[in-house]
């Protein structure tokens, strides 16, 4: 089992990991055009964000996808962590757990000053997953309007 | 009153208008040197971002700051605002809504999907106006990690 960039080949299933995701989800309903020009997007352009794949020999574990942006509080780059998925047949046996720290390692030695993620309100889970990995709440609260 | 690009040249207004912002947040302490850093960042990758600033012919009068990234759930571009600031000697005239108003059509013109924002949560005036400007209120808090 091992993390490492994912590449184009690997759309598909990274499309199928992120629909699920957005299925569960109460913000957003899966589309499969959708999801996937937004993931070829971040592939084609390095420079805007890295999308990194758990996999074994076989298939694709989990992924996690990392948007690059500056923060004008923080002086630096940062990253938005979204899309944290681990596939629900390999829940519970620590791969979360081995993606977030890949990260947080990739984070401090290519000098960003910060991670934040969007996790669900809802989500006990997925909150008690990032806090012990010392992710914090903030003051602030999320509005948005969509386009389109 | 014009809204337009700012320029290098209006750093050391923006840096005193986000210093006084973060001043009067929970989340940050000001910093001149951090702020001017994150601010020259933004300026000088137009392909990261944009700082619109509200001037006359004097002076700065606000500025807000639009971060350009990808979301796999919308498929496309989409902008973070942050720094949405108006000079305390110069509120309730509609100038907020002004610069909003411009970010808007900025937005829809460049095809961005999507504008969202952090709001304080404690601040009941910002979310009034952000709500009015049809912006809503999603079911994800967001979580941090500073690195250094």
């Amino acid at each position: 089992m091992r993390v490492e960039p994912a590449t184009i080949e690997d759309l598909p299933a990274l499309t199928e990991l992120v629909m699920d995701l957005f299925a569960k989800s109460g913000d957003f309903s899966p589309n499969r055009s959708t999801q996937e020009r937004g993931l070829s997007l971040i592939l084609e352009q390095p420079s805007r964000g890295r999308i990194f794949v758990l996999r074994n020999d076989h298939r694709i574990i989990g992924m996690v996808n990392l948007l690059f942006t500056i923060s004008t509080a923080r002086g630096g780059f940062v990253i938005l962590m979204e899309d944290v998925i681990v596939h629900p047949d390999h829940r519970g046996l620590g791969y979360g757990t081995k993606l977030i720290e890949y990260v947080i390692d990739f984070a401090r030695q290519k000098d960003f000053k910060r991670i934040t993620l969007l996790t669900d309100k809802i989500s006990a889970e997925s909150q008690n997953f990032f806090t012990k990995h010392h992710f914090e709440y903030s003051s602030m609260i999320p509005m948005r309007i969509n386009l389109d």
